[in-house]
């Protein structure tokens, strides 16, 4: 055995040490031999964490000679002034073994790739998309991201007829690939680069695909209209990551990506500072349901199910506008189309002067920048997902102009149209989607506000509203009839805060913390929170939140 | 009782129906009776829907009408047509009364007060910091975030004695108030605008703060090298709400927000896409220890180390470049000056050509870029910290020309000063510090890159350095002699990685998910996670992670 501190240990030291550190220190033990226990128990930790140490070299090391021996055409990557005198093989693992500043290669973007580049030699390093024969020809489609090129290996002087074989038989679809060849004219039908291709020279497998795969890409890309093989979900959410290769797919998460940062520039415009709240938390999150319980340190605790408390906190501290942008969590036992245990919460809280609605002005301003921005930015991703999933496009108004309907209209316009509903009922899914469908006939648009919501359909923090408390100060936000934000006035005086807790039944020590923040003084002041996931749904229309969630988890989806 | 769905219930059929409904139902019980209990069970649910909506509704009401009846000098506040006849008093609660459109008032911040508006008659809305009588005067300090201005009561034909005594009587410190007054020259010492103050008109009270306070703003604002009264970091951590108000904490969470603004900003710049991986996971994180365990809908679940595998996955699905902010977990028992049991990881990652010291260029470029716009942006936030925790302005050098230091010459350096450590050792706080302070010493820097980290101390999926497998792809960065950063290329190679796992002693199917990540073909790549509060807290050298983290929870604590 190796040493430790410049001591060697062999196998029956270790033994005997082992056997003093295990014994057990009864209090009636003496000092003395509780010292030498203690001292045993250091040492074997000092042994134990040498021996990580050795497993971990050892196991690099295992790697890197498994790696040498791991292919029979290794092809050194080096430098571009020693290019390999095999034209074609599998690379030795890509470990770095060029010089610091790279080997000289320069690797172009398929998407970078124009007619102005025909006769330029140039390297690219793609996903073989799939390869075919084509007389005595293979055409290799090369993938990157949401771009495509054709690429041809064609026999001549330097290309042999074993390298054609080869890139036929021994490339698996779904490979990284090094491709080197000559841009030429051509006319492509199926790919993105419709008008040239490239002449392959030399030809590499970087990373080798296992085969079969979960699915082909192509099937998964393939509209619902269609005909032709369809990948269902949960087949594609098991294979998350070759189900992101998807055109469509790969251009969602950009949309979502997106959205966050159209939200964090108008709000950076407006004055607000970006907020990291705990997830941790002590006591159960706004009273109670559909929480995550954990152990913290042998203490009970939960996951926030929203950064609400942190954010009132935070303007109680006088950072008058904050946002933040992280995962809030449901223990909810909901199996639909529009809910999530995990999901990004968008959420804002600002002080006010006056009125909550200074806040309905920010969330109209906020969203509008957001559906401008996606229309101006994104506009080849959109249509990229607008191929596989038709929809039609989002209807909104300017910045200013927006929709708000209050809510006791909205209950009158679903009675008017045959809707059983109580003036202080909530709204079901259902009649979500047909206040929706209401509003767009009347109003043409797919956007709209609702202020003025019941009371008794909101959480205790809500203002009620000042003329007749069966209404409160909050609203609802709606894309294509759904929900997507929810928010209000909160209360900021403490008193009145106890008051409500304790005539709703609720224990005013579990909740402590939040009314004690309010006990030096708060601004009136009101905030949201939106669901990133379903703004991203409802804005494409791709009908379910597991496909604007990159790795969704629901009751019966913990992985991948 | 209220009806519900129009029906009158007594208490009596709700006793007779709670009756049936909880009976239990044995397998041997007629179907006929079975649905007996299962519409009773039905009609329960709807009973106590109903109960809780009326309670919430009392509740909302209680409110309003304590509300009402909370305050003797209750002003109304509407519109500004119709300003109240009293000229002091506590406003009624600030309910969102006035016209949707505002009352007509408009308020104006502290900060952009200045010498051109002498003469007009302005609102401010701000926190009275404090109060004294001079004369018959009352002095009155308004602050708002890093701003204060002085605001002055004088007795004249408008302003009673009255309005004098109660606002030094019964204006506690830390209330938000409402302020109407000329602004008049002026020279103050003790605030932001020193140059005029407010001759007071009107003045009402918003919010009034409970007394005492936990303690004065001012005390907490106190440099250490002071004489006076100090408050403690664990009072002020319980009363974070208030600490918060203090200029330079303020000012930390400023910066805080500047950081990830900038981080982003230099990314974006560089092609890539934010992402928002889950924190729920199955399994263990990244191998097991320090892993915050729960259940998921009866299954074993944990909360994310980091967002490692994740972002991983991201890339094999082709997204090529990601960055992800958000929380990361450790159940680390450490209560250090550094350590955090969650904390904000600025994550990203990326596919490389050939070299991971691609990935420390990019590091190199987006530190560069934070440091410099937070010189730029915040300097007026760095020099509120720079007064209450002097510290040295942050030594680094221009993008692309930061200092490399490979480990062997850091542990050479560490040897040659006197430390005794190994060739493959980790280097623990307190040789980082030294060594921090020898590269400060040698090469006037506070900040720099050291790659070639040995194997045996970096995670299984680190790839192993080319040349000598005791050592690895892998760095760690450094700010003042601490980490700040991890990062490494990773082993994308799924044969290789299983056989790491295996030689290591890991049990292959607790990380089969990771594994299979790279079943189908896998670019190489690599990627860091930065720690945000470490970066802040070494920035502004203010020497406890707890005062970057603006709610820190740490071994001992859990709230607020």
């Amino acid at each position: 055995m190796a040493g430790i501190a410049g001591t060697e240990w062999t196998a029956e030291m270790e033994a005997e040490i082992r056997a003093i550190a295990e014994r057990e220190m009864p209090e009636d033990m003496t000092a003395e031999d509780k010292k030498v226990v203690r001292e045993a128990r250091k040492k074997m930790k000092e042994i134990e964490k040498a021996k990580k140490k050795e497993r971990k070299a050892a196991a690099a090391a295992a790697a890197v000679s498994l790696a040498e021996s791991a292919r029979v055409d290794d092809v050194e990557y080096l430098d571009s002034s020693k290019e390999p005198e095999q034209v074609y093989g599998d690379y030795k693992l890509i470990q770095s073994r060029c010089a610091k500043t790279g080997s000289g290669r320069k690797f172009t973007k398929v998407e970078a790739l124009d007619a102005s580049q025909i006769g330029k030699q140039l390297w690219i390093r793609a996903r073989l998309h799939n390869v075919r024969a084509v007389a005595k020809n293979a055409f290799l489609i090369l993938r990157q991201k949401t771009s495509s090129a054709q690429a041809v290996l064609s026999p001549s002087d330097t290309i042999p007829r074993e390298m054609i074989k080869w890139a036929l038989r021994n490339i698996t679809t779904e490979s990284v690939i090094d491709v080197q060849g000559q841009i030429v004219a051509s006319e492509v039908k199926s790919c993105t680069q419709n008008a040239i291709e490239i002449a392959v020279q030399r030809l590499y497998v970087v990373s080798k695909a296992a085969q079969p795969l979960p699915f082909l890409p192509d099937d998964a890309a393939r509209p619902a209209q269609e005909e032709g093989v369809h990948v269902d979900r949960k087949t594609r959410l098991d294979a998350r990551i070759v189900d992101l290769r998807v055109q469509a797919h790969q251009a969602i998460f950009r949309i979502q990506s997106g959205v966050c940062q159209l939200f964090r520039e108008f709000l950076d415009g407006h004055g607000f500072t970006e907020i990291h709240s705990p997830k941790l938390i002590a006591g159960a999150s706004e009273g109670g349901a559909n929480v995550f319980h954990l152990e913290y340190f042998k203490n009970p605790a939960c996951l926030a199910q929203s950064p609400q408390l942190y954010k009132q906190m935070a303007i109680c501290g006088d950072m008058e506008r904050v946002f933040e942008i992280g995962p809030v969590f449901r223990a909810e036992n909901s199996d639909t189309h529009r809910h999530l245990c995990e999901f990004t919460g968008l959420d804002f809280e600002m002080a006010i002067d006056e009125h909550y609605y200074e806040v309905l002005r920010m969330i109209d301003g906020c969203f509008t920048a957001i559906f401008d921005g996606l229309s101006s930015r994104y506009a080849a991703e959109i249509e990229a997902v607008q191929r596989q999933y038709p929809f039609e496009p989002f209807k909104y108004r300017p910045s200013g102009e927006n929709l708000v309907i209050q809510f006791p209209e909205g209950i009158a316009m679903l009675r008017e149209s045959g809707v059983e509903i109580g003036d202080f009922d909530d709204l079901d899914t259902e009649s979500e989607r047909k206040l929706g469908e209401l509003v767009k006939a009347k109003y043409d648009t797919d956007f709209f506000l609702m202020p003025r919501y019941p009371s008794a359909i909101r959480p205790f923090y809500t203002m009620p509203d000042p003329e007749d408390p069966r209404y409160s100060n909050s609203f609802d936000v709606f894309m294509r009839g759904e929900e997507i934000l929810s928010g209000a006035q909160r209360v900021h005086d403490m008193k009145i805060l106890e008051e409500k807790i304790k005539a709703l039944g609720i224990e005013v020590e579990t909740v402590r913390d939040y009314i004690d923040a309010f006990k030096f003084g708060a601004p009136p002041h009101g905030g949201c929170g939106v669901g990133l996931e379903r703004v991203v749904m409802l804005f494409l229309s791709v009908g379910n939140i597991r496909e604007t969630s990159m790795f969704p988890r629901d009751p019966n989806r913990l992985t991948p």
